[in-house]
């Protein structure tokens, strides 16, 4: 270790010295040595030629893949693991940083760990077919994640799939939401992070539980993948054991970890973390050495976030159709306040906005402004200029979270923030609230479907329903729907873990790292507005031949969500409240801390449609609304009141995130762009399981710079200080 | 249900009904169904010639495979899965009981799932060569038990096998020692059993802890595997989904089961069960109907048991040393007598035996007769007689047996009972208790090795070795051991489950197993003797130049274990009593309950070349003693005393057998079978981790029916009640 050590010093010799030099410790390292930017955008620079034309030969392969039907290539051989693939170009003359996830450009690879029925599904939906010896292998010898879920789900919990009132469960796909400190390798090189991982593999010996076991075998997976990684760097001619020396270097060795990540996994979303003002640590150094100039310094960045934009997976039409696309959630969190009170902004922050303008726009990588109030000026005007211009920025409220997660933390998908390298999180979709409800009243039956999915509880036999009898019953429902919910994660978890461990993004993880169980909610408004329209309007009921409720009769008027009366509004938040807490009593995977999120943006489409009729008068088929929204149209009290209902919803019930969508002309707040920067109405391009159908079409992940965007508000609940200042 | 009963019941109508119709409950058919036989030997019949013709084809075969050189064929490239081969055959036409473990006699089956560098260093030992798409698939996707182990293992446990003081650990073999009730599938047919795993999967629902989701994928993977079982009877024409209709169905498809497990697991032992009394059912029903004569129910049996003498396992030179051959255990338990008090000896209990002289001696299938003083005299003679004529069969004592676990049990390998179908074991090999002792003299480090192994506990400096001072530092360095011990084996376990699980001998298991954590210990004289040497003599330590002691010299006399003298006697009763109760105070894996045993047999010959000189005058690479025998040699006061100290020893820390080995010349005890008979000195082949050196070489397991055979006595701990009459 000494001499790793005295080597290490010697490539980061001008580099302020500190803790990061003898502990796996990058925030330290950044405070240490980042160089705050205060100033403007003006000293950014324009794309080179090479850039220019690389950039076009990636969008003539766009095109390509667009006319071939949305692939233009499927491995159906070769098995992608991070060492899987011989090296693969672009343009290798051309191509400042390099590495693609097959030996191709656009050419997905084929991961069938975690199911294989679903990547031949995926290659059949293109045409293409998997290779016989693989099936054969992944149906006979190496079980699958899919397969495992499969076999212990119980009736219930594939019933309750089934309906659709548990929706999207991560058991056919990757569960995604995990951020491995790429960061790491630059800094340390690879040999140091096994020497790392050698020491905590130590650090476990002693008394033999199947919980320290499986952590133990599970870093033995992480050291050995970290070899891979080294392995498939040196098919790239990159010798990644030792720390990065130059910026060029410290870019190439964080995107060949990111890399091995979407070699290994087909996750929901794939995050790269925050990476700029670390990188910008290494570009300062050599700006200063003089050994580049900004112009290379932004071509680096540019190509670097080129190889984000062609990241793709092979998915299937059923995941498509839940996503609206298949996005990949290259969620890059850019900027933020550090908890000393300087700004985590430097002159790449701006860098990276500004590939925005030099590649155009893209809904990947997703680009995530840190927002803080204190954010310098220049940085804020900067954002709001590349809002308006590309739509292509999304913006989380770092004020809030940097109390919970201090300054090195990042988001995962769109709105999950976890410390990068320190937390993680097992994500587990939704339940969909609404059908708990009309299942409260029909005793377990589904409307739709008219089979008994949930207990056969007493139905509602009342022609008239009765607000405290609903109460009662849906209460009862609820807990039902918690427990089954939570268990199902259960086993999904379990299972990731057995058969499609992400071995490469733990290995970027510290030994102990803190598990968050993510669970989610879909429905929110059209529940409180049904509570609501039983309790002060008169709801009558309309029965089908075998006495199953299917439709309302509404009598009266009754206050609706969204227009901040405190009448509907506390159902809403005593619904998150109490939902949470029977979330809370049941036993989560591996001492995870169970959160919950309200946070449906494109799903809550596919969820309307399998939600018969509900009381507060949405008819079968109508999208719930998305997230924590007021249903379409009802918020007739004008934003402020809107957000003010949303922003009632208790945070700590809804850790996860809590999101509000709605559309706004930017016109009508004025062309001020300052002024708008300062409003923090921020055009973004964020949702949660996808990208959402209002301004992405799926072509438009396909082709991200093909498709118009509409202009987006999006918020979470960590903003919720900053929209009741709107 | 209802209709599946009906028809059970139309198959087995002249069967007395019971609660075996409506739950698997093979010994509630047998208790009321099966025919006690109180006569003697002279029913049976001479083998058939088409038995002795298919026997003289398969002696031809074990002759072509010593000619070249141990083994005949091997599989390198089809995977050995329960359904992987195409029917095989001795002799078609010839065989009244088919089925082999690949598609030719003798050739073996290629088992990589315990670890493919065993599976390849096996073919490797014999000239042949693991297919390399097979290599790939286990190296690359498909990890296997062998590696997750080493995947965990401490550097601890790492050292503590090399020196030896953890000797013979399941990791790089199958644990074995399951017994599945073969039985259930001759009296059900596989659909009711898969009925009854279905049942209980459902009975798994609710709240998903990892146990639990374990419990549940495993009964998945149960139902799959009795799917494959059908399968495979299917390759020989044979539906085994319906109960056996006749005695020849019953003897297929319970045989059929075994071979399943043997086609799926290379375990160190795969005992068949207690199926004599069982299948005696079926053949006195097709004798009554006339449908069978008893010279072709004797033809049934005999093909029946040669088939178990070809099961066979590729197995690497290393474990073949361990084991002084590649044995098989097939240990099947006959006779004993049930808890109502009739004796469970039938006419096929006889038969079972006569195939020792209609095919010839062999170590396999090992015959274990269930002694009572109560069995039947017939019986008792025809087994002394077939003892002296043979020297094959083993015995154990049904009278203290019975006791612990009923009369529905039989032995795993050669001294493990466990409840058939209702317990299992989870093997554990032993811990070298002279090393042990070495270990607590020197500090931890290994007397051969010159290494530090154990812990850095302070060594004995002083010249003469002072009894009390030993004593403390030998409990300390037990503690740890058994600390040590226990956690390799949870590793073990943990891993054999998950990359190596017995799923078709578990889907012969009911749902809710008792789990036997089984540990051992070797050396048990040694060190009796040395602390007794250390008590009663002087004992001054030989140094080398780094003042490790290697070697002791002994001034005066000291009592010696084996000669009914309670001041060294009492010595191994505490020591049992203590290394016992150190075990029992860690977590064991699964809930399993802790056992131990006293019982090398032929590993007792390894494990002294790997333990240096000892206290009690022991010179380095002497064998230790087998078991709980006295060192050779030093009991002098004949064999009542020497059996006498060893049935000191508390079964009740050692519930999984003690073994006590020693040689008689049958004419010394007069040559009247009766008396020997009643005297029950039966001369037997059953030892524990292999055939004994003593009485069959390596090359009798190869050919059993070529090699001499010396008569031996085998006792275990049941059966100390009547060693003290002797």
């Amino acid at each position: 270790m000494q001499g790793s050590m005295s080597e290490l010093n010697n490539e980061i010799s001008d580099f302020v010295s500190g803790k990061w030099q003898t502990e796996i410790n990058v925030r330290d390292f950044i405070q240490r040595n980042y160089t705050p930017y205060t100033g403007n955008a003006d000293f950014l620079t324009e794309p080179t030629q090479n850039t220019l034309k690389l950039w076009d030969e990636c969008l003539e392969l766009f095109k390509k893949e667009r006319e071939n039907g949305g692939v233009l290539d499927m491995d159906t051989k070769i098995v992608s693991t991070v060492s899987s693939h011989d090296a693969g170009y672009i343009d290798k003359a051309l191509e400042k940083i390099v590495g693609l996830q097959t030996d191709k450009p656009l050419k997905r690879s084929m991961q069938p760990f975690g199911g294989i029925r679903m990547a031949e599904g995926a290659c059949n939906s293109y045409g293409y077919e998997v290779d016989k010896d693989v099936a054969r292998i992944f149906k006979k010898y190496r079980k699958t994640h899919n397969q495992g879920v499969f076999d212990v789900y119980t009736p219930e919990m594939k019933k309750a799939r089934h309906a659709a009132i548990l929706t999207g469960l991560p058991d056919a796909y990757g569960r995604g939401r995990i951020i491995g400190d790429y960061r790491r390798i630059a800094l340390y090189g690879i040999d140091r992070l096994i020497e790392d991982k050698v020491e905590q593999h130590s650090s476990l010996d002693g008394e033999m539980r199947p919980e320290k076991i499986q952590l133990k075998e599970e870093i033995a997976e992480q050291i050995r993948a970290l070899k891979e990684l080294k392995e498939m760097a040196m098919k790239y001619e990159c010798d990644i054991s030792k720390p990065a020396k130059t910026a060029q270097e410290a870019v190439q060795w964080l995107y060949f970890g990111y890399l091995a990540a979407v070699k290994e996994q087909n996750g929901a979303a794939m995050s790269i973390g925050r990476t700029s003002t670390f990188l910008d640590i290494f570009i300062e150094r050599d700006l200063k050495r003089g050994i580049i100039t900004e112009q290379e310094a932004q071509e680096l960045i540019d190509h670097f976030i080129m190889k984000l934009r062609l990241v793709k997976f092979a998915r299937t039409p059923e995941y498509n159709a839940l996503f609206s696309g298949d996005p990949t959630w290259v969620t890059e969190s850019i900027g933020g306040m550090g908890i000393d009170g300087r700004p985590l902004v430097t002159k790449n922050s701006f860098r990276y906005l500004h590939t925005l303008e030099n590649l155009g726009t893209a809904p990947e990588p997703n680009m995530t402004v840190l927002w803080s109030t204190k954010l310098p000026r220049g940085f804020k005007e900067y954002c709001a200029r590349i809002s308006i211009k590309t739509s292509s920025v999304q913006y989380e409220n770092d004020d809030m979270m940097r109390v919970i997660h201090g300054d090195d933390y990042a988001i995962a998908c769109c709105v999950s923030s976890m410390v990068i390298g320190k937390e993680m999180q097992f994500f587990g979709a939704r339940a969909n609230l609404a059908k708990c409800l009309l299942y409260a009243i029909n005793g377990g039956v589904d409307e739709r479907l008219k089979e008994q999915v949930g207990p056969k509880y007493r139905p509602i036999t009342s022609e008239y329903l009765d607000y405290d009898e609903v109460m009662e019953r849906y209460d009862d429902m609820m807990e039902w729907l918690a427990g089954l919910y939570v268990n199902t994660l259960n086993v999904i978890h379990y299972m990731h873990d057995k058969y499609c461990y992400e071995k490469v993004q733990m290995a970027l993880h510290d030994r102990d790292v803190k598990r968050y169980f993510a669970t989610g909610i879909a429905g929110l408004s059209v529940v409180a507005d049904s509570l609501s329209a039983i309790k002060y309007a008169k709801v009558k009921t309309i029965r089908d031949e075998n006495g199953i409720v299917v439709d309302y009769d509404i009598e009266g008027d009754f206050p609706k969500y969204g227009n901040n009366d405190d009448r509907v509004d506390q159902i809403a938040v005593n619904l998150v409240h109490s939902f949470m807490n029977k979330i809370r009593k049941h036993y989560t995977y591996r001492g995870s801390i169970p959160t919950m999120s309200i946070l449906t943006i494109t799903s809550n489409v596919v969820y309307g449609k399998k939600t018969g009729n509900t009381p507060d008068g949405r008819k079968e088929g109508v999208p719930l609304a998305p997230g924590a929204n007021p249903m379409h149209g009802r918020d007739k009290n004008g934003a402020v009141a809107s957000l003010s209902s949303v922003a009632k919803l208790p945070f700590s019930d809804a850790q996860d995130g809590i999101s509000n969508t709605f559309s706004i002309i930017p016109n009508a707040l004025g062309k001020d762009e300052v002024f708008i920067g300062d409003l923090a109405i921020n055009l973004d391009c964020g949702c949660c399981e996808g990208n959402s159908d209002t301004y992405f079409s799926k072509e438009s992940r396909i082709n991200p710079v093909s498709s118009p965007i509409e202009k987006t508000k999006y918020i979470t609940s960590p903003k919720k200080e900053e929209v009741t200042k709107v």
